[in-house]
């Protein structure tokens, strides 16, 4: 019964991408919507969420917070995995699609339908590479949809087949502005939002300097 | 002991469906009623639900609470599943009748009881598709009701037999605005709530323009 | 050790009925007492309250909270089954038996004691059928009570045996209005009573209607 | 190490009676303390107590708060079952001994140490049966205590056998406010809590005109 | 890796006494500290407490409101149970410990760390016996420190080996005023405190008279 | 798909070290923000923590409160523990992490990231010694690291191979000022930080003189 939108700008609402099985990926949307309060406001999230999903959506709401400031105080933030299977959700990959859903839904910016994301986040806004990335890309080019976000932590772990390679663009980011640049539709009101959330995280890890001097210090586990 | 009401008008009742084991529907009534609160205002939904219902629950109460604005929060408001079994309620097919029967009752605007509804809910608004629909249809007829809401994406699945096809009138819907035009009793109170909730839900996904297209992107999984 | 009063009027109790085991009846007393709260008020139940009765108590509370509209907010309201056995309590059979005491409690008008009561309810004061009529009022006839409320939908389900036939007058009600008017001891204090439940319960389903068209339609499933 | 206090005048402890297996009674002493409250006042009881004794403590709640009115909301009422063993405390008897230590601890009112109680407690003050009367009076008088509070229902359950008849004042009871009447210490002061108890609990059961009229009716079951 | 602090004056630091198995006695630290409150106020307990051990520390904190009154409000109060093992702790018997270090760091007066304590506690001040005294005692001994306090009512079960006789004082106590009046280090301040706690809790049983009298009333179970 | 950051400076981000297994350290950094909080503040830790983690976080929870006073009562304190495994975090050894990455988050301060560091809290501001420092230590080296923070009273436990001895510089400390001196980045800012710690926690205990006198009093268990 589940439809992907593949087009169109739609507010509070992104396709985001998850991984079923072994070696299977499916476009899994997230819709948001913020609300007044009923009591003290706070982060309501659907789709039988297991601990590690529950606990992205806390880490996501640290950049909420920052980002809004104190006007939040009285909103409820409804966060819902649309038409979750039984097996519910679990994992952190879909942060950065529940951070730019929420976004979108506060600010009242469409998000572009022709685009999906994965991607885990930190409470400072750093993007943090995922697993299943290519299993992920290809249900996404398979649904249509022609550009799809990628932690760059993760950039060398795509070995997508040829048949999607033309049919879908790869856009790695490693902060969350990175990903409202290339999710939100419009311009101006965009921009504003992206230097905002910028100035709001810039004293989370910057990832960049550290990568150019590829002094090989970082070395994985 | 069970009794639907199939005619009238009355405030905070729907007929809502349900499926009992593999091919069996049953007419599954749904009453609300708001209050003020005892405390901080809340939900409370009585009938055994289960998680999916619950959470079901808090997906309506987003547009419960961006419908009637800030005047809710010292208000409670309680959703009854009426005479459920010792099994109690779950799956979120009743999100629609959840929604339209609290609207009914926060309006004081009554509801046609010649009607029953299945349809699940997204955060903005959206009817999203559910499973069942030919068997619920049935057992709407069945119960002597002229007329069944259900899903705009579950058309393609109704396969009623014959003897029903002249007794219940289907009427397929793709947002909540459009359920409570066809429920709701009255017209010129009703006009006006009908558009209200369209303003205020008409950031969220628009299918129309998608189906129009017929692009062939949107693919199912 | 436990005792049925049968007489006089008390605030604040009423003579409840249970079903124990398959076919036995018996008396459960439900007493109330309405208090200044310590902290945000509430509704507190005693008498090992399963599931299905703790939501009896909460479908209860929202006939109270309209009833007594801003001034219960302050308040607690402390529910108790009286003595209950080690298996504590369970179904909604006891709706109205809890709702009139809470109201007799919350008004200091009494309750005549020679009267027992079964009886589910809406969240809109509908009096919703129960199982085991007939063993509850042989229980009620048992313990020397005069007079039974049960639900008007139950009526046709009575099969009491002649020796109870003279003792125990049968008194069918489709609304807690109703219940009240039987119960309360009392006339001028206890009609003003009525009559705002009446008005504030008003919306709620009017079954006469239905009923006296006898269209056929409403069919048990 | 457990030690019966037998003599002399305390605040805010009395000494409770308890069944252990089948035909044991001990004393169970109850101390109570009233403090100023850290976050919204509550009620703090201690002894690992099961759910029918968490719910006693509730009832007594309801006629503490009746009793003191609004200028408990700010204050922490607490319960401490003294040197319970492993197995914690369950049931209910000994609600008029929590009842009696906490208005003892409120008022600052001493209780005779030279008394045990035993006795279940509705929200309205009335004295409710308690089984195994006839272990908890041989226990205190074991202990050397020389008077026992237990429920009027309860009388015709006293066997006692003949060694303690001497030693042991029984003295029966069927409303909280012949509970205080008996255990506090001092005139003057407690004649006035005495008298405002019974103002306030005054709509609660009132068991002696039943009791004159005799009239059969009141039936055990 | 543990050390146990046996000289000098520390803030918030005492040590405690505990079993481990069924003849070993463990010093048991016990720290405490005062903070600004995050939303209401409240008491944090850590070291992976068991029910016994935290209903102890809810015994502990009607001691702490009554004596620090209203100002409590605003605060947090931190117990840390240091370094404890995978089996966390159980039992009530560091109720006068816990007592002790949260008031040397509400009130900012060091205790002598050459000491340790073992104790129950009422919630009226009363010092109420534990268990493995005289392994508790021996404990003290081998960790070098000079003096222990413990319940008066344990005098009698202190059997320890005549190695240990010499080089620890043992010290009986039947009240929270007189742990205080041992373990706080200087001379003004502390009397101060000892005579608060006193007055604040004068009302609790006083053993003294019951002891003095000698009547044998008092009979263990 | 882990990478440890090892140079630079960066707010809210330490280098922490776990154990896993029998006897291998990897390092697992702790990411920190401070938001405007969403009803009452509170502490929300992620990385599915372990019950003596969440006692670790509650430990640090009253450092951070005492040194930021009350302008935190509307704040939210984020600690992510990132990428941890399926496994969860456990112990308490992260805990001068935890504080020290809150701190940087608070006062906006950046952390050198070529330090690594482990050492349990109490909740005056001690350094407790932890498990496992060889291999941790080991842990850091290995990943580039140029310093490791370990706690005093783990320094004899150091049992380092020749190839890491020159690699990485091991710094002991008994005090969270000592922590915060050592690892946060700038001067100025720096020493104000430090100064406040040392005042606040100042009454916390004072190793120092304890180990001169060396009077062996201190005896292990
Ligand atoms: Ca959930
Ligand atoms: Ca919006
Ligand atoms: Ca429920
Ligand atoms: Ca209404
Ligand atoms: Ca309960
Ligand atoms: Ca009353
Ligand atoms: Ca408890
Ligand atoms: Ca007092
Ligand atoms: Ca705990
Ligand atoms: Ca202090
Ligand atoms: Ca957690
Ligand atoms: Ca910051």
């Amino acid at each position: 019964y589940e439809m992907t939108v593949a087009q169109g700008e739609v507010v509070g609402r992104i396709n985001g991408l998850a991984v079923m099985g072994e070696d299977s990926g499916i476009v899994l949307p997230v819709m948001a919507e913020v609300t007044p309060s009923q009591g003290p406001g706070g982060v309501i999230a659907t789709g039988q969420l297991k601990e590690m999903a529950e606990e992205a959506v806390q880490n996501v709401s640290a950049i909420i917070k920052k980002f809004s400031d104190q006007n939040i105080s009285e909103k409820d933030i409804h966060i819902q995995f649309v038409q979750v299977g039984e097996g519910g959700v679990d994992g952190d990959s879909a942060s950065i699609t529940v951070a730019a859903a929420v976004i979108s839904a506060l600010e009242n910016v469409p998000v572009d339908q022709n685009l999906a994301m994965t991607g885990s986040l930190s409470v400072r806004g750093d993007v943090l590479p995922v697993g299943g990335v290519t299993h992920k890309i290809e249900a996404a080019a398979k649904a249509g949809l022609e550009r799809v976000i990628i932690p760059a932590a993760n950039e060398q772990d795509v070995m997508i087949e040829d048949e999607y390679e033309d049919q879908i663009e790869i856009i790695p980011v490693s902060h969350i502005s990175e990903v409202l640049e290339v999710a939100l539709a419009g311009e101006g009101e965009k921009d504003g939002l992206v230097d905002r959330l910028k100035s709001i995280t810039g004293q989370a890890l910057d990832r960049q300097p550290v990568n150019q001097q590829g002094s090989g210090s970082p070395r994985p586990q």
